[in-house]
Parts: C-alpha cells; sequence; structure tokens
C-alpha cells in the first residue's frame, strides 16, 4: 500500500504509529472522482480525549462523537467529507447513529466505540446508504500508513492534504515515540476550541485525564490560536489517540521526559493549525500576529484575533500595503484597556523587522517603502507592543482576497 | 447659491434650517478637483450634543472636539476630509488646535466655539496651511443651501453624498420644525457610539442634557445599529445640533409632541446610517437582519451584529445564494445562550418572505428555489426568531464582494 509522497501536502510526512491503521474511499456523497470517506482503526488499549466546537449549534456527529466518548474509549473514527450533518434537525443524530452502528457490526466492537465525524455543506442530510455501503472496502483496506490518503479523503474547500509527523523522547524513554497528526480546514475557521477536523495519534501511553489535559493546553497554543474568517464551524474536533504500543508511558517519564513529549506534541498541532491558515480560501498571505507586554495572556489574544479579523487590515495585507493606520485602528477598537502614547508596533522578523509605530504614531524613521518591503513576502508578521504589562501571545491568519469572496460566493453552486 | 438637485444623492434632499448656514471649498488636502473642506456656521444660542467613537484610539479632532464642546457651545464646526488627523502623536492636537484657532480669529469667537472634524487616510499629518488658506473663501461663501456641497466635501470612498430632510410638527406647534443631516461613510464602519461623520440640525430649541438624551436615544437605532466591516474608525463623530430659530420649544411640547419629534429625529438618523451601508464599499446588496424573540435586547443585538459580520453570510448574499447553513452556524457562534431546537429563519420581507428554518432545521415547504427567490433582490431580509424570550433587534448590513477586497487592497495606491 506504499504510496508516493504526496507533493502538494502541507507539513511534514505522516510517520505510522503503532496501533493505528487508516483507509479511505469514494462513497460518492456528494464529489465525484475522489475519496470522501476515511476509516481509522484503534487498537485495543488505546486512549482518546477530544475538544470539539463550542458553536452552540453543534453538528449531529460532534453530539454523538462526545456522547460515544464519555462511554468508553473508541475503537473506530468514521469521518465524511462533503456533508456535515449540522442543521438537519433530530435525523442528524439518527443518521450519525445508523452509520456507526453499521460500522460496530462489521468491527465487532460496541456502537459506542465509534466517533463519526462530518464535514461540508450545512443543511443537507447525511446520505447514510452509500456511507454504509463503503464500509466492508474501508474495513479490508486498512493498513498503517494511510494517514495521506485519509487526511486527502477528508478535504472540502482544501487544496492540500495536511499532516505532521515526528518522533520524540530518543534521549527520554527506553523506545522512541511517534506522534502523528492529520487536519483539514480552509474557511469558516475560528475554531472555538478545535478546527473542523484534526485527528493526533501517539504510541505513546497516556491515561485518559493527562490525554485530556495535553490536548486542552496544545489546542490553546495552535487550533485556537488561528483564524481565516473568524467563523465558527457547527463541526469542529480534534481527537488525541494514544495507543501505547511504544512501551513507553507518559507517567513513567521524568520531567524532562514529558517536557519532551508535550513540546514535540505541541509541535504536530501547531504545524497541522498553521497549515489550515496556509491552505485558507484564497489566501496569499500567511500573517504571523504576536502581542507583547499586554495586561495579560488573554488581553493580548483578543487585541492579536481583533486585528487578526480586520477585513481593513487583511485586505490592506493583499495587496502588500504598509496601511499601519488600519492595524492602530484595529488595536484600539480591542475591548482591552490601553493608551495609544504607549504602543509600538512592527512589520516583518528578525533582521528585516521594520519599527512602523512608536508612541502611537509614525516611526521616527519609518518611511512607506521600508513598510512595503517588510511586506513583500508571503510570510507576514506583525508584532505589536502594548506597554501595559508582560503577558504575550500569537495568533496565525490569512489575508482576505477576492479569491476568497469568489471562493465563498460560489461554494455551493 | 442654488444649485441644481443631486440626482446621486442617498437619502432624501436637505432642507435648509433657520440658524445654520454651510460652504465647502477645495483645499487640495489630498484630493484633486474636488471640495474637500466643509464649514458649518451655527447662530447665537444654538445647542450642540455630540457622540464619539469609542476606539480607544480616538483621532486628535475627536480629542479636541470632546475637550471644546465640554466648555461651551458651539459656533462653528470645520470638517476636512482626505486626512484623518489620526495616529500622528501629540501634532495632531496642535494641528487641530491651530486651525480651530485660526477659523477662531476670523470668526471672532473663542477658540473653543470651534470644533474640528476629519476623515482620511490614518498617519498622515493634517496640512494646516492650506486648510487655513480655504477659511477666508468658507467664511465669505456660507449660505443655508450648501447641505449638499457640505456633504459631499467630506467624502472619501463613498461614491454619493447622504442627505436626509424633513419638516415636522405640524401639527403639534405654532411652527413646523425641520431637521436636517447630512453623513459620509463607506468603510471602516461599525459605529460604537456615532459612525465616521454625521451633522443632524434642527431649528427646534433644546436644552443640552435633552440634546444629548435625545442624540443617544436615536444612535442607538441607527448609526450604532449598521456594520459595513466591523471596523471601527478612529475618527467617528455625530452630531447634534439645535439652532431654536423655529421658536419652537422641545420642553413646551406635550408628549404627542415630543414623541412626533423624537420619531422624526428617529427617521433622518436612520435614513443617514441606512445611506452609508447603501453606499458601502463594494457592496451589492443592502440587508436588513431583524433578531426576535431574545432574552434581552443586548441578546437579540449581538446575534444579529455576530450574523451581519460573518464573511461567509456576507459573501453567500453576494452570490444571492440561499446558503442557510452559514447562518445558523453564526447564530450558533454568537454569545448568546440558545437551544438550536427553537430557532427558525426567514429570508424575504412581508408577502415574499420564505421560512427557511423551522426549529433548527430546512423547513418543511422549503425549497433552494424558494430561498434564491427571496434573495434575489438588492434589499435582502433575514428575520430570525429565537425562541428564549421577548426582546428584539434590527441591524443592516451590505455584503461582502470581491469589489470590496479591491476597493480595500487600492484605496491607498
Amino acid at each position: 500500500m506504499a504510496k508516493p509522497p504526496d507533493r502538494d501536502a502541507l507539513g511534514t510526512p505522516p510517520l505510522p504509529v503503532a496501533g493505528v491503521r487508516l483507509a479511505a474511499a469514494a462513497a460518492g456523497l456528494r464529489y465525484r472522482g475522489r475519496d470522501d470517506v476515511a476509516l481509522i482503526e484503534l487498537c485495543e488499549g488505546t486512549v482518546a480525549a477530544g475538544v470539539f466546537t463550542r458553536n452552540r449549534f453543534k453538528a449531529a456527529p460532534v453530539v454523538v462523537a462526545q456522547e460515544h466518548l464519555s462511554r468508553r474509549q473508541p475503537r473506530y473514527l468514521l469521518i465524511n467529507a462533503g456533508v456535515a450533518n449540522a442543521g438537519v434537525g433530530a435525523q442528524g443524530i439518527g443518521d450519525a447513529k445508523q452509520c456507526c452502528g453499521a460500522l460496530a457490526r462489521l468491527g465487532d466492537v460496541p456502537v459506542e466505540a465509534v466517533l463519526p465525524f462530518s464535514t461540508g455543506v450545512i443543511g443537507r442530510r447525511l446520505p447514510t446508504d452509500p456511507l454504509e455501503a463503503a464500509l466492508p472496502g474501508l474495513l479490508s483496506a486498512l493498513s498503517d500508513d494511510a494517514w495521506t490518503d485519509a487526511a486527502h479523503a477528508m478535504m472540502t474547500t482544501d487544496t492540500r492534504p495536511k499532516s505532521e509527523g515526528v518522533s520524540c523522547l530518543q534521549a527520554h524513554a527506553a523506545a522512541p515515540v511517534t506522534i502523528t497528526g492529520i487536519a483539514k480546514g480552509a474557511g469558516m475557521i475560528r475554531p472555538d476550541m478545535a478546527t473542523m477536523l484534526a485527528f493526533v495519534a501517539s504510541d505513546i501511553g497516556l491515561d485518559a485525564a493527562t490525554a485530556q489535559r495535553l490536548l486542552a493546553e496544545t489546542c490553546a497554543t495552535s487550533f485556537n490560536a488561528i483564524t481565516v474568517d473568524g467563523d465558527t464551524s457547527t463541526n469542529d474536533a480534534c481527537v488525541l489517540l494514544a495507543t501505547g504500543r511504544s512501551g513507553v508511558r507518559f507517567s513513567a517519564l521524568d520531567d524532562d521526559g514529558r517536557a519532551a513529549f508535550t513540546a514535540a506534541l505541541a509541535q504536530v498541532m501547531q504545524g497541522l493549525a498553521q497549515s489550515i491558515v496556509r491552505d485558507a480560501e484564497g489566501a496569499s498571505r500567511f500573517v504571523t500576529i504576536e502581542v507583547e507586554s499586554a495586561p495579560d495572556a488573554e488581553a493580548a489574544r483578543v487585541v492579536a484575533m481583533t486585528v487578526a479579523h480586520s477585513p481593513l487590515v487583511k485586505t490592506a495585507l493583499s495587496a502588500g500595503d504598509p496601511n499601519w493606520g488600519r492595524v492602530l485602528a484595529a488595536i484600539g477598537r480591542a475591548p482591552v484597556a490601553g493608551q495609544i502614547e504607549n504602543v509600538d508596533f512592527y512589520f516583518g522578523a528578525g533582521a528585516d523587522e521594520v519599527q512602523v509605530v512608536a508612541k502611537g504614531a509614525a516611526a521616527p524613521d519609518y518611511t512607506e517603502a521600508r513598510g512595503a518591503a517588510a511586506l513583500a513576502g508571503t510570510d507576514v508578521f506583525i508584532r505589536i507592543v502594548l506597554g501595559t504589562g508582560t503577558a504575550s501571545a500569537r495568533v496565525w491568519t490569512s489575508d482576505l482576497t477576492a479569491d476568497y469572496v469568489r471562493i465563498n460566493a460560489d461554494y455551493r453552486s
């Protein structure tokens, strides 16, 4: 089942994770000529943790996945693209459970051991017949190196599959530990707990409480730190899976080992989150916004998100226009106390960083030419110093282009 | 000085207001071949009330206007377009006061009797020399029918001047009372107290406290109920002027008369606010969003604004696409408690209204064709029934088009 590497993939190549097998298939739910269903099989003993959308109108599969996860550890994750199974009333719950039940019978597991995930158009019923018809083929095709196939199968407006694979703990444990994740998402992205869909697996051993804590911690600085358009999806879900097959248990590690694993996990999560922003609908720039010297971390995050959501900042960035007045106005409208006289900000990174604003006005040696040069690349950096404290935050976003409008005006037609 | 009516004007024609004279001139501050400075002269005894941006980084003219207004009633309003006089540090305050001082000397009034207003690009110094050079010509050109000229002179990315004129109280007072207003604004519109610039004058007599109360009340359902892009400007200001020259005093009216004047004022304010949305940058649709049956008015407003700000809703509307799942997702992400099972919503108005969603899922007789027909016009209505209370709110917004992106990517080049 080995396949040539996907040249178009975003992130780093996935690595097989002992205890996890995957498969993808074309069920024809909405798209033609491509895979649209993915199956992830987990070995007995796998511990799962999930974070789900905070949108008050959760999609049916989110409701069912949360319910099933609260009852027992999963053995299968069933994922489809094209139809979100959201906004269809009680029928959506029934459809999701029916598919879980069909898979449970074929796999000889309790129905609660199947977690359903859907992404796509809201308001259409899930076509359960073709989905169920694809299940036997998926089960017989399971392999440990189909991560990229699964990442492909869950794409909607994504142009590229997104994966991260790392090997860690070589210096801290008896055996190396692998972490691999895949994600999808390109629009309706302002995760308020997790992003559209992300699945991260490791062969480390974790207890359920630790898995949930590590997931929440690393989500805060990855999926919860990105935004494309400020629209939180009804289907967001991020799942962390720990198979234990490496023989290494997190609880047996020393402090350095735990820190090393947490850092590796955070790296995978951030990589996936950043890949979503790099593939944002219509985007031509990848924008990093850092806010420093804020009264507290939440204030820093709110200021960064306010700048990240400003359509005027995003359109200026799409043109490489150093229109810093718009950045200043966005900082000023963020619901955070602050004095303009204390605010400095910068465009660009490292040695190419240019101070744009000093104490609320143009920096003495700032010129439009220097500002434009700092914004010329596809990776844009804005560093904002509020001058009112010591906390900081970092978020990632995309620019706003005419292509974004075109993609979203045309998405269903 | 009578001019042919401006066919392109939005709203209703301005009416002369006794006690108010205006003039416009081309000072060449930024634009060529058009007026860019307006002067409004107020008779002795005029009472003014103002509401100003809540952006924490107020522009220099806003700071100066608020300070002057707190000291005495104004005799002159000096307005320029092209340069916002924001984000220029302490220099901006000095520049604004210098222009006020020059006008005060020419008009023989205290400097605090001059209120400055600016709109345009942030971060550039106000060219005080050409502005001061235009003052003698402005003073000699003052007339009572130059409202539209003034509305023209303060335009930036606006394509059309905006005015409203009404005569009211015929049945309630010894003399009819006139209310006339002008406004500008097309982008960076999410007023958080008032919009870019709006000036509303009446020949009614008002005391200062009543003027401020009436202004705040009518702002809440007009300028504070519109959004184009969610970006609150640093320069927003709305001023209500009462000259008293009609001989009618608000305090002498009976309850019906007060209600009639308040309603007429609200009509002028809403007309101006709606004209700003109709002229929104790149907009092809005028969108009214009503939220009913909410737990309280603020919750209703927040839900309406969340839908109004959703880039996915706005792009769908630009294509006339009845993509109601995006509306549902936006309602769900609004920070307001609610159950999807209680939510109904509708596209279209009056007899053409179509129920789209009933109890959180597609309404039984809803079809895409009916939804598309309800969204086909340039005026779009969305009515959302939350089913959790009795409060309601109404906001107005525009769609999001590729032209919006183009205008804002090119604005400075």
